[in-house]
């Protein structure tokens, strides 16, 4: 038993933060987490696939009623930032999750993603442009 | 225009993973991807948190009619799993723009919320016991 | 004030249920409880569309961790159908609150989709086949 | 074979609408839709509740990016207000079979919620305010 919480990594100070983590290490947590309660049975990909979407809800909720300038504007609010923090810690939590029940490396998925849009969403045709509003003469060949 | 389109990463042989791949090397993927074609201004958090939940759904759709045993050996079909994986790609590339919407640490945000979750669930309480059975003794004192 | 909570339909046994009670009464119920309040202001198409899917959401908590027999079974209690009940109430309730805030007839729409999945899933070729087995030699024409 | 497309209500002018249009008949139409492919197996309460969130998110879609005010005027627009009425019917569907596999009168279900609603939100205390900011002086008794 540590004698100070910030040995446990309870201190954010001392949190590596995004600069410092590997997509792995933040799996490793959740994955310890599962298996120390023995939840990997309700873990399926059906059951996680619900869950991320039940939290993306809750995040939802937290701008539910705003204007988007008022939503924008609550993030400048340390209590509601940190309260919508925890539903997007959630919802990323499950995608961790998520990715252990269907064997798949998320930096891998992400980067094929990511090239995908580059492709389908050229940044010379879609520059100040929704990606909703594909011009008719675009000529991707 | 490099020879090789190794070179340009695509190439998941050459892919790091997640063992190699900082939170903060896909963040700069999403956010270079969004700067390049002027689409802050759409990426408000109100409109990311839609969009987290758009994309979850559509994760969804992947299980929707099978059974939950049908949708885990569906994983095991190579192309099945790599059309889910594609979606929640979309899902947690979503999540880091909403990060930096808010201004937030996600490395941060997902040990926190672990730490919490490990004082609402303790191992010793909920080992084999789904999280809505919480037993009517339990001390968490 | 009536003298008897009956008279104001409070009672379960009085409620004339679906048979009886046409869509534009229960749109009526909800545009009055609306204006009572002066929320129309908080119910644009936008904001109710988010709201039709938290609710949708906190409907799929009730089953998110059941395997579909266990959920099913879920029903025949009446606690926890009640329970249920009240979430579907709110989703249904909020779609009629966007059907007014988009100017649409319920009873149309749902009409006019019905006969285009009579179209899109004709019974000859998916009688017992899910709507995502679309047979190769289908011939819909 | 009707000769006349209106013999089968498919014009929407013969249409009665929401003001002659029973819960029960609506709920009829995807019931009998839903028989007649013999789809009632893959209707269980969890794949419905899946399915209710899952339309919903393609609702919202409709109006992703847009700023609230313009969402509301794309509902001037015949074509995009169409297209979003069918998304809307969507769910309304699942709803009906919904309150079908879980045995559940939809009219019932929607006043008996509504009546919660007066308590919890008395028009007195939020007229104009919105829905979250409970006043701290608010006496419900």
């Amino acid at each position: 038993m540590p004698a100070d919480p910030s040995d446990r990594g309870d201190d954010p100070r001392d949190d590596p933060g995004d600069q410092a983590t590997t997509v792995a290490e933040l799996r490793q947590l959740v994955e310890d987490f599962v298996a120390e309660r023995d939840w990997s049975r309700y873990h399926s990909p059906k059951n996680l696939a619900m869950s991320i979407a039940i939290e993306a809800a809750e995040l939802m909720e937290h701008f539910q009623w705003l204007e988007p300038a008022e939503a924008q504007r609550a993030m400048d609010d340390p209590v509601k930032r940190a309260a919508a923090a925890e539903e997007l810690a959630d919802v990323v939590g499950y995608c961790f999750a998520m990715a252990g029940a269907m064997g798949v490396d998320l930096s891998q998925a992400v980067r094929a993603k990511m090239l995908r849009n580059h492709e389908k969403y050229p940044a010379a045709v879609f520059r100040g442009k929704p990606s909703y509003e594909r011009p008719a003469d675009e000529n991707l060949g």
